[in-house]
């Protein structure tokens, strides 16, 4: 859906609220035995009462048989085609630490890694270092690096993992990315790819530089490699796209870190559902959209463990009836991929999606579930990015398209 | 579906395997006074097993209403858009010959024809003369035509139709068709569109200029239009984009000739479907990708004959046993366009698919047909050429797509 023509479409002076209410990895598979998915399993009346009332479907968040990360599931989600609007591993990472990324900062997700005598790779994850010694290590070179002109940020992510962030002027990500992707190699160099990177490249290099020398006496961690060069990008603004005023509720990072990117407001984190839900109804008057994240259906997914996913679909089930309370003129319930306990991991399968709106056809389908949606009237394997306009459409926001 | 995001996603050291089997024109309407399709009158015991355990859906080749020919329908199918990937009539002409083509040949369609005394085309077709009669003045003009620089291939297909091949270097194909497409006309110049193709339309009008001569006693074929002129594309290769050696196996030199135009190989012709099976088990441990083509539903699809379409599908079946028996990671059977007996030709209805693999999510259909495609969880008129990715998918053959 191309956010120009949504952008041109908007109706001004609606007060009405949209509830966009993900459950992280929803979308699951038949487990073990059963023939129920999780969705199915959960006992959940005030879901499957909402679907009587409410149009179903399907969606899928990048294209046929592509699994999203959690970043393009949610901009698809928010309404961003995730294979146009591409943002770099760094500016990933930097979200999901929490990082404070500025619009002229470089971001580069990093391995601490280990070489031999001759510089060539001989483990690219330093045999998987603890997040303990990576923070030693990261402080160690916080502290040493000092390049002229710039600011060199190293936070820890897990285990082996980090994130690199270089603030200066001047800079740009087009720079070749230094892990070599097999053992045996030197890393490659962090070359610039255009004119205009050169700069950052040069900066990137004396880094390199300087971190190889700080860490050679360190075992197994005494090299690191670096991938995902990225800037914060300059795309249409949600607010502005689809002229809602708009509250990003959730726990973690990476998840207000993505609304952040495309505009939406996340002052605080919240600590529990319950909170997320307090959240909602402090803020209802303040805002005309609501992005309510629900993180740990994904994590038992990933566990593989069947009953607590079904259990916290069950938990945001009880919820239900305080965000009814509020009167949505639009309620949308889904997750942003799939993540099956019986694949323990993100998966490409379409996601359920319940649509609930006074001016919904309603499909009738008194249960909201993988084969229910499967029947239902927004189609299977939409692009998960039709969401938004049908959202602004159910809530009067969106005027008609020629005479 | 963009190519290079599916090769840019492709995991490495999977030993998977797909198997594609393709029934040429599977799809139907209900025929006569049954309300059922060739498919669902079929007796299916084995796929309809299979299906409760499949995903399934309705794919189209094209665009929505568009009837597809054999060669982009197939292309669809190996994960082409044959729209985007568009090839010449002469190219698929070759194949269907199974002419070795080469990468600098010109190749054309061409009908023999009958003109006045003045030059006029009164019969497009040449009373659509048997072939044997297309075979002796093939051997006349393949004898007599001399072009200086350059080999010419004339070969007869069916009745007045024949490939005409131009070998020699520096040959460009954008060149105007000389077929007037009506009587009282003459036949059109062989004009060059652009400077490239100068060198090759002047060889095409003095091929056109001795053929003439050769042919002028000849009654009714005293002359030759020529159309679609092609070299074979420069495409992007299955084996590369979707990372799977890969085996054609069939009956017939179009099916071998458009899959060895993306780069499978099929070394020999097999002589039944048994055979086909044969070469299935025989290739199984060396080849990624397999591609099986039934040829004959589509034929007696051509002829209206129900009955006989309705036996080659329970005989293919028959054969579904030692497929699995092989346990593929994924199983795909559909046809490539739809040619229903009720119309004795190739249709734009959509085209019945079931997607088997373990990880696929199923939906619980234990029938294989087009009422039960249509509940499916593929979806409904979704284009062909998102099967491979979906297959990849299936297969665990592709990463995750962002972070």
């Amino acid at each position: 859906m191309e956010l120009d023509l949504i952008k041109s479409l908007l109706t001004s002076g609606k007060k009405s609220k949209i509830v966009l209410l993900v459950m992280d990895g929803l979308g699951g598979l038949p487990f073990g035995e059963g023939s129920l998915t999780e969705l199915e399993a959960a006992k959940t009346p005030n879901m499957d009462a909402l679907a009587a009332k409410s149009t179903l479907g399907l969606h899928q968040s990048i294209r046929a048989g592509i699994t999203p990360g959690s970043g393009p599931a949610h901009l698809s989600l928010f309404g961003y085609d995730p294979v146009k609007y591409f943002v770099g591993r760094g500016v990933l990472s930097a979200l999901g630490t929490d990082f404070d990324l500025q619009e002229s900062d470089l971001a580069a997700r990093g391995n601490f890694c280990t070489v031999d005598s001759e510089g060539r790779v001989t483990d690219r994850r330093a045999g998987r270092i603890p997040t303990e010694t990576a923070e030693r290590l990261g402080q160690l070179l916080n502290e040493k690096v000092k390049i002229p002109g710039v600011e060199v940020f190293l936070q820890p992510e897990k285990e082996y993992r980090f994130l690199l962030v270089i603030r200066g002027q001047g800079l740009a990500a087009n720079i070749e990315e230094t892990d070599p992707q097999m053992t045996g190699q030197k890393p490659l160099v962090a070359a610039a790819i255009d004119s205009q990177s050169e700069k950052a490249a040069g900066i990137v290099q004396e880094f390199i530089r300087q971190a190889q020398e700080i860490l050679k006496d360190e075992s197994p961690a005494n090299m690191l490699l670096l991938r995902g060069f990225a800037q914060l990008p300059d795309w249409p603004k949600f607010p502005e796209v689809f002229g809602l005023k708009s509250l990003a509720i959730a726990m973690y990072p990476m998840y207000r870190g993505v609304a952040k990117l495309v505009g939406m407001e996340s002052p605080t984190a919240a600590n529990s559902y319950e909170e997320e839900i307090d959240m909602l109804e402090k803020f209802w008057d303040d805002y005309d959209f609501f992005f309510v994240h629900i993180k740990k259906t994904d994590s038992y997914g990933e566990d593989g463990n069947f009953e607590k996913k079904v259990e916290e679909i069950e938990k945001v089930d009880t919820l239900l009836p305080r965000i009814m309370a509020l009167d949505p003129s639009v309620l949308i319930i889904t997750g942003d991929h799939s993540t099956p306990c019986e694949m323990k991991t993100h998966s490409w399968h379409p996601v359920p999606v319940l649509l609930y709106a006074k001016q919904c056809r309603p499909d009738g389908i008194a249960s909201f579930g993988e084969s229910a949606c499967r029947q239902g009237g927004l189609g299977v394997r939409f692009p998960s990015y039709e969401l938004m306009p049908l959202a602004l459409a159910h809530a009067g926001r969106l005027e008609k398209f020629g005479a």
